[in-house]
């Protein structure tokens, strides 16, 4: 089918439930980052594959939106003769729709793709919203991919530190605590951490799509096809854990009634409330309560990530080793080919965490850009090379960022300016102390303030939240400008990642993972502080000395010789002599 | 009567009133932080007289609330054979009644005192919330003074800068661009910013009580007694403002039938919401539309102000060197009175812009310390002496604090350590650049990063907006740790005050007032920078030399030459060479 075709379908559909417009989100019924092909809706009618966006078709016209990540993404791939391309907070999308459909015009959602939240954005507006019992897009999509069925497996003790049903009953007594008697959980990464189990259902999360509702005596409803669930499985998950197909999961609901059923407004889908609502039960607001004690990672998955991230390094140390020699014989393509090929050598491998972006030149400063055929690009002699890649392994999670020259001639200066600011706003959050109660967005200026300080910025968060072998971007708390209320708690990893962005040249990035620790002052008050996870050496010849205070130049000695130490005995000769090198003491050779 | 009559009497008419409960807010008709006596009900039932509080009367018990500024003069002004005296974050009223009254229990409340969004915290709890006609401690409390007639002055032009026609025919455009036909403005302090007028119905805010309905085509009605409006004045506001008597703003608002009518939920009296509903008005919600114009000073408040800070350093230097001699014979009291007298001498001004702080030791460390004849204290030698002062003058508003070692010995290692670490945090403040956009919780903790590494920090915010000719606390910006979407903008005049308090030893805090200004880059996107109003050297014998960079030993000698040569000039003649003194480059003497 051709875009004009597809949409036509829809229009068709439209027409047949007496609707004026259509809601197509690029969410799954879970709302989440990662998406399985049966659900890439947005995709399919518009063409466009960035990870955020929605469209709407109106009769007679139609907008897709997407943020400032993807402007270029968004132009290149939709049809401008079937789409009018807006920016999700220039343009927002109720306002639009409003305008163009009139006040009152009859808009349907599908209630499983949006949260009762986003609904009531456009209710607000004036548009009458209705939600579809069959999804026009779906009735259109002949060759819809089947929903992923891949194996779910027992995520062992050894590493996940606390048994499922101490997770259950602790949430559940917090759950009986605040005068709730079940929690609607609609997070497969909350599921995943709340049952000790993992799945394949997408590419980088390692988690199985999913729903559940937890009951406050530590009992589990757990909606999943049961032939997904493997007998190992099954058996870990004992008798308080009731799997069901998903198929069960409207008559589940629908016996809730009488009931005070904790729902997260913002993160579920509406489908939940509506159905609650029609059963009779009591919705008591409230997050997702695996959200808090999932990011709180505890000492075993403390540890497992130090081990994780340690093996990882040796995969890329050993990348960058190679990277020396790689300008102008290899490509992108080829560079993120080879530091896959080092993680899979890497002892309980099990995946990327993300696409690896890898931009030489100019493709560095586009934020999320992924090589393909069409882009890839050879990494040439005298300009900056950003790599950004991840690994998962049973242990942990990793995430690392590093920007390289690849010489043979020394950098411009500019350049080494702003390497550097970025640098010392790396080592401000690496090195800061701060009290309980901290919000992430707090202390995020102080990554910014050495950029800000010559008329320079990024445009993307300093920090996001890692999972523990689960998704690499976990909530509730960031380092960025948004003003969520969530703090900084012990055992929370995070990245640290500030950046530069020289539009149209090179893109400056470097991050290394965090682990969030009790600080020892004489202050009543509890002050954390930040452990760095992550092991690489930053590229000496991109640093200006001149610009480092004492205390940042004495940081960056003691990581770079924590690096070696720590990774230098598993490399082979010629990395570990190049590693010697690229940790020894700063103004040294 | 005693405490005990009047609570008595409060209770004896909510048996009339057939109520369970009644709250008994520390606000006035306006919200504000200022009230005049005759609205100092909790005072008049409770004893407590800090600047923010709230009691709740059950027919069996009864409780007073505060926040942690006033822990200690809470227990000590309140009887507690009949308060339960608590912390407002840690008991928040709602829940307390709600488990003392029962769940709905008709609580009574003034609607004149509280805002829909107060009221709703209560009915969220499941309270029976009735808004009474008339209100019971007004009934009992017999010798309750008459409300403020003080007389209404036109603010000139030549320090408003702006007329109040075109201030009002540009928020009317505003109000029009957003849909509205009328906005509700119930902060005296909008009014007077918005019809160029100041009163002196209060002690240190320089405006009139009362209320107004702004109209999208510029016109104002005006609601105070018209026997305050001095002659000129009402010549000043022309044909366009319509005054009425307070009592005339029922018919008013009844006459607002089918308007769409603009009112801010958290700041307005609750009385608003509901008689406008009643009228068949639309309510808008929406924020004061003054409260962003009048916090971007234009270019004349801007100079008015710098002329303000500069004649006020002029009363505050001549007191800081005759401080130097008060060491062993003088006191707090004393102290305050001979600032005041050197501010009497300076042109235009105009009162205190709020009773000054002046801490000796231990007084140091209560933050909103006010010497009485009981607590006043002496200054002795070789301990610090801290002063939080400002004044009034028709083209600005002043805010100033200076931590002062009395010597005449050295002062202790640690508190030149902390001291240092707060001007340390001054300094990044005062130097920082950083682009629109930029919300104050972004930026406070730069403020605290030097004092967090030692274990420390300061329990208030860092810093918060300054009005012109008005109150010295004015929003919508602070620099603090709460999550205010208000972001900086050219023009705003702000604190900027990080601090240290060693309880029962001494209190440090560092102030000078900052005006948001342009900053010059190469970047598209707009920057700022501070431009620092406030003229006073800061005690060098408290300085630790070492913890300072090399920017921020340059930024103090610069500061202090500018000190120097904008203030010095107007000193008399041993006051002048103390500044000299006081201002050289710092390691000299």
């Amino acid at each position: 089918m051709t875009f004009a075709e597809k949409i036509a379908a829809v229009r068709a559909e439209l027409a047949k439930q007496d609707l004026d417009g259509f809601l197509v989100p690029r969410s799954d019924e879970h709302l989440g980052e990662y998406v399985p092909p049966s659900a890439e809706r947005l995709a399919w009618l518009t063409g466009f594959t960035g990870s955020a966006g929605l469209a709407v078709v109106l009769t007679d016209q139609a907008a897709v939106w997407s943020d400032g990540r993807y402007v270029l993404q968004l132009a290149h791939e939709t049809d401008e003769r079937i789409w009018t391309r807006l920016h999700v907070t220039e343009n927002p999308p109720p306002a639009w729709v409003a305008e163009k459909a009139g006040q009152g015009a009859r808009i349907g959602y599908d209630p499983w793709l949006i949260s009762e939240e986003g609904v009531a954005r456009f209710t607000d507006a004036g548009l009458t919203m209705i939600a579809v019992a069959a999804n026009p897009v779906d009735l259109a999509w002949k060759d819809r991919p089947a929903p992923p069925m891949a194996k779910i497996r027992p995520h062992a003790l050894a590493v996940a530190g606390v048994s499922s049903l101490e997770k259950r009953e602790q949430i559940g007594r917090k759950l009986t605590e605040e005068k709730q008697e079940v929690a609607v959980l609609t997070d497969p990464a909350s599921i995943a951490w709340l049952l000790n189990i993992r799945g394949q259902d997408l590419e980088f999360a390692p988690f199985a799509l999913g729903f559940a509702l937890l009951h406050a005596d530590g009992g589990v409803e757990f909606f999943a096809e049961p032939e997904k669930i493997s007998d190992d499985t099954r058996e870990s998950l004992g008798n308080s854990v009731a799997i069901a197909p998903r198929a069960a999961l409207p008559d589940a609901i629908a016996g809730l009634k009488g009931r005070r059923v904790r729902l997260d407004h913002a993160g579920a889908p509406a489908w939940f409330a509506q159905r609650l609502r029609e059963a009779g039960a009591t919705i008591v607001p409230g997050t997702d309560p695996c959200a808090l004690p999932k990011a709180c990672k505890n000492p075993v998955e403390q540890q497992g990530a130090r081990d994780a991230q340690k093996r990882d390094a040796v995969a890329l140390c050993r990348f960058l080793h190679w990277l020396t020699d790689a300008a102008g014989h290899e490509t992108e393509l080829s560079a993120a080919a080879q530091l896959l090929k080092f993680r899979g050598q890497i002892e309980g491998f099990a995946g990327e965490s993300f696409a690896a972006i890898a931009g030489a030149g100019e493709h560095g400063a586009i934020i999320h850009y992924h090589a393909t055929a069409q882009t890839n690009r050879a990494i040439n002699p005298n300009e900056v090379f950003l790599i950004d890649s991840g690994g998962q392994y049973p242990d942990g999670t990793t995430d690392v960022t590093r920007t390289i020259w690849t010489g043979p001639d020394a950098p411009p200066h500019e350049l080494r300016d702003q390497f550097t600011r970025v640098l010392k706003g790396h080592i401000a959050i690496a090195t800061l102390v701060f009290p309980e109660k901290t919000a992430g967005v707090q202390i995020d200026a102080l990554a910014r303030q050495y950029l800000w300080h010559a008329g320079l910025d990024y445009d993307h968060g300093t920090g996001h939240g890692v999972g523990s072998f689960l998704s690499v971007h976990e909530g509730p708390v960031s380092i960025s400008t948004h003003l969520r209320p969530a703090t900084l708690a012990e055992g929370m990893i995070l990245s640290n990642e500030p950046g530069y962005y020289r539009i149209g040249h090179y893109g400056i990035r470097l991050e290394n993972l965090l682990l969030v620790q009790k600080a020892e002052t004489e202050s009543k008050k509890q002050f954390f502080q930040f452990e760095t996870l992550t092991l690489a050496p930053f590229d000496r010849r991109l640093i200006d000395l001149a610009l480092l205070s004492t205390q940042e130049r004495a940081w960056l000695d003691l990581y770079h010789e924590r690096v070696l130490q720590q990774v230098g005995p598993a490399l082979p000769g010629e990395a570990r002599s190049w590693l010697e090198r690229a940790c020894a003491p700063l103004g040294i050779a």
